[in-house]
């Protein structure tokens, strides 16, 4: 944890917070902090700055903070992603939110098996902890937003091209086409498909709707290690 | 698995394996292979090609291969890693022997807990079992090879120099330095820090070695996620 994170129910007047559970606990046990400590603190969707410890026990701490800095810039970027195997789903989000994912559409695929999409850590509240545990790994406070997408075709047809408006869209597909771009300065859609890749059917549609294949050598990577590799490479 | 490593242990003549275990089970369980199916195969250390099943059964798979393609190019580097915390270790291990690392130094630093060097990950057949993991995500057959430098200074003094051989070298660090350099096409040594980072001595007498300081930007990754983006934005 590089930034204690703040919610709206954790502020007692506009430059006081009272901190319990996890955050509390990784504060007494890991930062091992005592009163009078300043730490990197940020209020979920606003500003950074310093925190200061102020009371302290088990059960809860009042923090003084000074919230000035803004967070980092995000990524220019939609990220088309086919639903992942849950496991590797949490850390997905881990990682897009360290990395400044601003917008994350999760999208079907024929091969994103049906029980991908059962998973727990669909549900809201899963999904922000995740992505709160990105943020505060990467010092940002912003919160990715997560969209579903659970029927390909319509939403491939009738809305990526609106999403797309015109600009630079790429998708990410082993095969005969050209290298990945590299430090390119402008807003993109990006599209990542599952294990075992889109189906040719699947890179039709999205072409079609005006993404350029593109390939990133002939190691096959990990989606989790795509989505790193690809982001690094682009930005 | 999107490649069957054989060992040579497995192999009865030049052109006939025999497997059972952990490959065996994922053929009959995942692949679903019956008699008469081919699979793309490795010779650890060696060539890759096809392997076609001739008998199977619970207790093990006999195949007819034929090797003849060159496992893909290794990248030039030699990466230098303060020894990560276990759990992360051995995903970092999958992560560079499937992105091509042919090459890794395990480094003390400051910031590296004595515990993590009594990991049973460190055990030989450990390290070899998830390199072995990395190669067949990326479909690769060649073992990178993995060395312990418990010892900094005599390390870095002694044997570093030696290992840059005034070629490329840098160490990502946070900081005001220079914007990491993108797709380079030469020899890199690189080296990356623990959690929490290098200590200020460390980054001087790393530097003092021959290496360059670069920086990814103001957002800190995770080693794990730090790993994989410097290479692909390196390479």
């Amino acid at each position: 944890m590089n930034l204690l994170l703040l919610e709206e129910t954790d502020f007692i007047d506009a430059d006081h917070v009272r901190l319990s559970g996890r955050r509390l606990a990784h504060m007494l046990d890991i930062q091992q902090v005592s009163v009078g400590d300043t730490l990197r603190v940020g209020r979920i969707g606003g500003l950074m700055g310093r925190g200061t410890v102020l009371e302290l026990d088990n059960g809860s701490a009042l923090l003084a903070v000074d919230l000035s800095e803004s967070p980092p810039a995000k990524l220019p970027l939609t990220l088309l992603l086919a639903m992942p195997r849950p496991k590797m789903f949490r850390r997905i989000l881990q990682h897009c939110a360290t990395l400044g994912v601003p917008e994350i559409i999760l999208l079907n695929s024929v091969r994103v098996e049906k029980s991908f999409w059962q998973t727990p850590f669909l549900q809201p509240e899963v999904v922000r902890e995740n992505l709160l545990l990105g943020l505060e790994q990467a010092r940002d406070t912003v919160l990715p937003t997560v969209r579903i997408e659970k029927r390909f075709k319509p939403f491939v047809e009738d809305s990526l091209p609106g999403i797309i408006d015109d600009r630079l869209a790429l998708v990410a597909h082993p095969g005969d086409y050209p290298a990945c771009p590299r430090g390119i300065d402008q807003p993109l859609t990006l599209a990542i498909g599952p294990e075992g890749g889109w189906i040719p059917y699947e890179v039709d549609k999205l072409i079609e709707a005006g993404m350029q294949p593109v390939q990133l050598g002939e190691r096959i990577l990990r989606v989790e290690t795509a989505v790193t590799a690809l982001l690094a490479r682009l930005f």
